[in-house]
């Protein structure tokens, strides 16, 4: 895995490095910047006193403590890696402890809202480069992460006007060393990308799944059984963390309802295609939509191996 | 792949198998009857000249033919596996070639239109068992087909009522041969339960790949590149046989636009509950779906394995 990963480095790109939040993200991160020696030392913050006894037991960080002005005095980069609806409640009990000079960064789906949370909090000399790494499982907690999580991935900065040129690059450097391809935008398109590529997605396979929990003319037996059909690709997303999924909807409102009244208005056209037989509609849809997979499989984000290559139980 | 299967017969249990159709579904078939020696003689029928060259190629038929009439002569068993939009016509095609005692069935997405296209074509004495093997992969044709497809999932068998009893028996007999967990319902029930679990979830996955395409806003190369925050699991079965597809839609409407309508009046509530910060009942929904997947992979329908189990191109 470290080989792929590549070689740790000489020189650590941070001295010191607080992780706050030690989730699937967190965790992969504390692993990755161990694998690759990213940084001097790794502190990880975590509210839950359970988790911090657990990044403790994995051996994934230096230290590990749940109080975040403490964790965050002297370090070099301070990464939340939260639930979205956390931030500022983080930012502000983080404020008093910050050094100067220090980056302070994000993992966050949602990027305008935790802008507008943190940024205020910030003082003068401390930059604040967000980011997103696309990249995650339908697991949660310290000990669903892997230091190869972030690897080909992408990874998204979206550092607000103004933002020190240097912070965005050392950023740039750090995610590139957990194995990502970096590309950076506005928070106001991230959110927008995201909406579509991730938000909806999400909401959608949540509500599939909810729906057909609900039927009183099928048992959820006959859903779980007849799964294979299709169904139950919706059902990894929609096993997902679902504080931090919350969290997102509420942080990026407008986008996600654009998007799903966009989404809606189609939807409505090929249900009048099926109502009235325009088979051609569906035909000429349902061949369009086969290029996209084929384009997602050529630029490496996905794999072409048939149904996921997804194994079978006890196979 | 054969021990996982089970071993070959002694005594196939049937002397001539024509399989009418040799896609992924057919071939699939007829490698595993190879494989675990169901039947005496394999006879490929295929309208596709260049199919019926490659199945001779492939030697996963004793014979290969154009000709339907020919192809089911002498059959003791004939499966249609045709888009379920072109039964009608097959069954017109073999009615007069059929032999006494035989047993039609079929692998459509869809029963009661398929019972309502083929009954009325089939002579006295010859027996009618609708089957649907829950299974498949988003690939086509021919050379997609492995003799492993329908292990561990479920066949569904419809017969019609007043339908033989020994032949129910022999089919399930068969597809219990090629690995499936085999379950009887009405037609009319599987219809709805598959609306559900199959038919409307690729619907909602070929809608959002093609609303996701047409944004100007986001472009296609956006979309492709953060994919895997979510959008890409939809693009596996968008990605399925159009033709197939479009047959389904039209020809399993009721249930297709009653189902979608549920699904609707769910993700109006979902709306409205991000629009006005609801959390608790995002919150709660995110929380049900989880269990939902817990269930399917407790049953063996899906992998545990995060992400089920993708591996990165070129790791």
């Amino acid at each position: 895995m470290s080989d792929r990963l590549g070689p740790p480095l000489e020189t650590p790109l941070f001295g010191r490095v607080a992780l706050i939040g030690l989730g699937l993200i967190g965790s992969s991160i504390a692993r990755a910047c161990q694998h690759r020696h990213l940084a001097g030392t790794i502190v990880a913050i975590d509210q839950d006193p359970a988790t911090v006894a657990r990044v403790t037991a994995l051996g994934i960080a230096d230290r590990a403590t749940t109080d975040v002005a403490e964790g965050v005095r002297d370090a070099d980069l301070v990464v939340l890696c939260v639930p979205v609806g956390a931030c500022a409640a983080v930012a502000e009990a983080m404020k008093g402890s910050l050094k100067p000079g220090a980056i302070v960064s994000d993992v966050g789906s949602v990027k305008a809202s935790v802008i507008a949370q943190v940024q205020p909090h910030l003082p003068e000399g401390v930059a604040f480069v967000p980011a997103h790494p696309v990249a995650g499982t339908e697991y949660s907690g310290p000990d669903a992460g892997f230091a190869t999580l972030f690897l080909k991935r992408w990874c998204i900065l979206t550092p607000p006007e103004g933002t020190d040129e240097d912070a965005v690059e050392r950023m740039r450097a750090f995610w590139s060393a957990l194995g990502s391809d970096v590309e950076v935008m506005t928070a106001q398109h991230h959110d927008l990308v995201l909406a579509i590529t991730s938000h909806v997605p999400h909401l959608i396979a949540y509500n599939i799944v909810g729906t057909a929990a609900d039927l009183e003319t099928v048992t959820q037996s006959e859903v779980i059984k007849f799964s294979a059909g299709g169904f139950r690709d919706f059902t990894r997303i929609a096993a997902s963390d679902p504080t931090m999924w919350r969290d997102v909807f509420l942080h990026n409102k407008e986008a996600v309802l654009e998007m799903l009244g966009r989404l809606n208005e189609d939807i409505a056209l090929l249900a009048r295609a099926i109502r009235w037989g325009e088979g051609d509609k569906l035909h000429d849809l349902f061949t369009r939509t086969r290029a996209i997979r084929r384009g997602i499989i050529s630029e490496g984000q996905e794999t072409p191996e048939p149904d996921f290559g997804r194994r079978r139980d006890g196979q």
